[in-house]
């Protein structure tokens, strides 16, 4: 994993779950029936196999909870788990861990999930002895970009732009309105400093040419059948950096792959990746 | 739906979402390649059937960005689509358009996803003829719980606790530490008012006559299989709300309702539901 | 008390307040008189008797201030004080000390206030040897209301629902709007989960049946007469948890409390209380 | 009411109280029991004579919940009002006004409590033909300074500074750590531009002729019985102004008044005012 | 300008300028003096010439205090002005207009200065007839990156990047713990996805091969002599992307300009360009 | 420097200027580059000649981001360097010094810009043998107003008021609607405690004696002539203080200064000083 995020970014994010699950009157239960200097040991253990991500936030849930809380990484992001394995160990006041328990495991959950799912993609691209990546997409949680993103690279995917403003992505409705593929080109080029990349996404093999012509960088071939990706790949001869996308499936991304195309995108990893099953076993003393 | 979110509980949270998209410099795609002035019409639609959920969010998206787009709701959340129908029609600057667009769309797809699969859950009840109603969990996606909660009620849903301040919930290391079920129920009873239910988790049948006789309104029964389930029912024999949970399936969901049980809760609901696939299709002019 | 209000929920609320004291130059007497280096030792002392509230404000505002500053409670949430007792004592910078000094006694007046009022009528209830608790309202300062309710907690009242969504209160315009109180009812056990608790105000005796017969398991009786409370309590016989309220003083809530009602709710606990007086004596080194 | 107080400052509170009784989940009874279009009309109604505070308050109450709700204030901000009299009349969507309604009250009730208790002590000054002002104290309810000071001020007092970097005053720990009145001014006095005033706290006559030559502009009277507080108007000769505290009550503050001092500060001004009962009656339609 | 900064994102900066300047108490000065309806015009006018930016700052710096002001631009951002040229009208409540002027001036003259400064660099490159362009740097003032990059690019420059997250730029202290230029781009190149750019800065001319044969795709020259600059561009024959920084002067930049380089970057453009004089001149009704 | 401005005021602004610059993905660069455990030392040094300011920002940015980096400062606010000098050293993780150091930088040169080109300001009066203060206006950038009051302190000069609410300042439009100098000053000192100053503007000789006699203890002398400031401190004779504004330069403020006046503002000091070079020269282990 590229693990840039420092804490500053994330500990707003986990303070706000923390904020939302504990609401006004915190947590109730614990505060009546826990006495309030009891402790307690627990291990957050994987319920099934899968690639872990997220565990910063899992720190910081009890951090910032309770700074006395400790809490020891057995696994790092971007490592295996199997069901059973020991993900961290939390040890402190009962209360703070118990308050703190299910945000830490919904943020370890969720993103070993998108993990999980990467790798499973990954895997597929590599077993074809391709140099493909996969990469996500915008599709992700709202509030949780950042988060997401790193839990694909965690999973092994490439990370595409972060949002609207650091790359330029121009589409079949920018083309349209711009007047075609040149156009739309020229006016990105000319109003884009030399630190952003320029993408343009065409939707059939015969806007490929006029694309390259126009001084695309960085070509999106959508929804293409793979029978075109692979004559897009021979077309372009190495001139641009290829990605494909459209409904790519773990079925299909190998298929994809074998056809040269350089970057493969789907949503699917960020918005529909099943939580990883994650649980906090806690011995009480 | 229980639609009682007003505007002013999404909002910050839909404002936080394009300002995640937005970055620090904008969408320079559309600002480089679409005319200021620009306008545009465009259609929500369903790319495959399932239960609307998030309607307010995407209209806020848009208002949000340019309170000068109209957004004409064709769906209400809890509305059955089927692939191709139109969920809301916007209209107004282009750029604004674009630039909310993935937004709406994440909103809309992650929670009409919640909502769709919570409803299949409900069906498969229903179809039993039991008055069980499916529940969702504290198992949400940090920062959207009130959101998913209101999806899952959109889905034909019942919620569960919205958080740890709420309602009382009594697992199983909170009657470790207190000493036993009847400990732990005396001290919950006594610290808590009368606005706040108490519900207490057990994980065996044995406990249960001593859940009843301590005073439990509400009984936990935490991955009972479904013959226990019945045999509590029957024990229960109305004196308590009875509730099932753990590892709770689509294929077993109807089995466990036909227990006779009041609830059945399913942290998949809101955890690990797909998206569903929604797009914005635009006509230019 | 039941301290269940992590330092997480507090410490924004008198980060706030440190900010509003200190608006955009800080404490600019002690900057200019008092040197950098200078240290000082205080104690917080009551200048009258009362119940204590509010000692972790008080920490945190010192804490927040100068984490050096070091903060000992003599007296807890709940404890009685007489004129004169410590209820903690401050060392560390005096700049500090001298500039955090405001806003942690303001917190903790305002918060044992409404402990030291609420004792009072929990008090008076006591001498009747009834079961009733006296109980607050959302009739509560904006932005304390958490801080509020856990005084009254302290002071050995009991909390009343904390928001709009915590659980369901009908009142008369709901009844009137609904179409009579079996209509209301009916439409809210529909709408609620089995998490949420629902109580329906009447106001009047002739009402108490029909709530009843409609499923109210709590019933507020709201202004009604002493003899009418006693009337509804016999005509309960136990099936409700009943609720009187409405001009309730420290005159009036014994005879209440005799009627065998369960709990008596006053809006006067949090928004009349006056301020217990607190004051910091400090010695300069 | 010295109305400097733009929406700006105070929307952002407003706006966090409505979120503090909303919670999560928003107004459930409502929701469940009043159609979403049904529409009411209500009047605020005062129930005691009082003088009124906090019309902005109420009425940003109900619009930023619902723009549309139309909120006629019958009476302004210092206005008089006897029992029974309209402050405002509010029409709109039922479920709106419902949920704005106690949010809208808390502010109006506690700042009209201010209003009046001011009022009660200006009268009693003006009744005395003195030109002695009441003012108020850094006394205050966290995170409602401002609107606090403006209710004093509606109700005619004077306001004091508004924190700890406006205006320098010199307090006994302050002269203490300092090595007296004249080497504590002398800092002051060096440290401070022409725009802040300079007030300096003294504890006996005595100090008082140090404190003038040291080049105090203001002269705090701590405790001064009477007839000191007299003797120093006499000694005083008009070169500084002068103001009293401490323990200032309404028996107390005509024969203050009468001494001739300029200021008379009273802290319970604001911690220890009782709320003005207030209500919101509303017919549907 | 690449104007693609939607109010959104500018909305926030204004709104917490406007409550810095408001403080607690708002503006006492026109609460006192002048009659709560008066209503006012005025016109903000240029006092020297210089090319205009931050007119959407000034415009919400009114609307934010109050919507029925009315704003009417007669100039755009990258506009031309000379001394005494009408920059926009504003009409509406006297005391609005008077407690936004100085926040909306301040924006105005802050931003058109560093416009003003940009163009002057971009005229003398362009005096050149090279194609170079005048680019800024991260040396921004903190809180107003994004306006400062707009405020550039509306005086004729082009942007770098934006943040340390949205391009790789590799720097000295990077290549001197990687172990050298090729082993710091072999590492970037591997970690950064397609949809960012990488530039490498290098210290000396002897490096510039080694940066090219490691796959640099944009070179910056970092306090190269003006004859190492055209060494580099020869060298380079197009392969890569080249900018010079390090004191670049309006005196030096055409020189720069000449060697071929593609762009030439300035701190100075952000960190120090005097302010704009700009005025609101008011007409009172 | 007075400083009086606690870590509580001046964290929030470099929080949120390090969240600026790492935006979503943080510093791609170090983590693309820099191992994670690599440690590094490095010292701000001064690149020019000038006073330090802002070293707290300094500090905290580096502390924010990782409170295991060491920072000590070598120069104190308001201390003068030569080209060379040492600031401050830090020491610590690499990846989060390089993170830190063009947010430390950023302030750190901004803040010593102003306090360097006030000290020239107040070196030039103090040359004459006067008692004048230079002093700073609310011309400052948008959110940092308290940072360059206190530069403008560390650089020697004296401190208007902080906002719109914390002091009077009559202008000409305030008069011009009021209807006279008279008038203004009458309804100003009607509404105005006794805690805060007023100050009333003038722009000609003729208007000096109406202020006096209207009760002004503050005149603002505005674009008056040498002479006319000199005539306007005769005819004061010492009864209120005077400052005289408009167009002050380093040219001719001692000129001003002479006349006797007692206070001399310039906008210049915070809108148009130039950055102090400032670098971080690092040593990596």
């Amino acid at each position: 994993m590229s693990n840039s995020l420092p804490d500053l970014l994330i500990e707003p994010i986990v303070r706000a779950a923390l904020a939302e699950d504990l609401g006004r009157a915190g947590d109730i239960t614990s505060a009546a029936v826990i006495p309030a200097n009891a402790t307690a040991e627990g291990t957050i253990v994987a319920r099934a196999a899968g690639i872990v991500a997220g565990t910063a936030c899992a720190r910081l849930a009890f951090h910032v909870l309770d700074p006395a809380v400790t809490f020891a990484a057995g696994r790092a992001d971007g490592d295996a788990v199997k069901r059973g394995d020991v993900i961290a160990r939390v040890s402190g006041n009962a209360r703070a861990i118990l308050a703190a328990e299910r945000v830490a495991l919904n943020f370890l959950g969720h993103l070993s999930g998108i993990a999980t799912l990467t790798r499973r993609y990954a895997d597929a691209i590599a077993a074809t002895g391709t140099k493909a990546r996969i990469t996500c997409t915008r599709k992700t949680t709202p509030g949780l970009r950042a988060l997401e993103k790193a839990a694909v690279a965690a999973g092994g995917g490439s990370n595409h732009r972060f949002g609207l403003d650091d790359a330029v992505l121009i589409k079949d409705n920018h083309i349209a309105i711009a007047g075609g593929v040149t156009a739309a080109l020229e006016r990105a080029l000319a109003a884009t400093g030399h630190m952003r990349s320029i993408e343009v996404e065409i939707d059939s093999l015969s806007a490929l040419e006029e694309a390259l012509k126009a001084g695309a960088g960085i070509v999106l071939l959508d929804n293409f059948p793979v029978a075109d990706i692979s004559a897009a790949v021979r077309a372009n001869a190495g001139r641009a950096t290829l990605e494909a996308s459209g409904g790519v499936t773990l079925e299909t991304v190998a298929a994809i792959a074998k056809t040269g195309v350089d970057y493969i995108s789907a949503g699917a990893l960020t918005h529909s990746a099943p939580s990883l099953d994650v649980a906090l076993d806690i011995e009480t003393k």
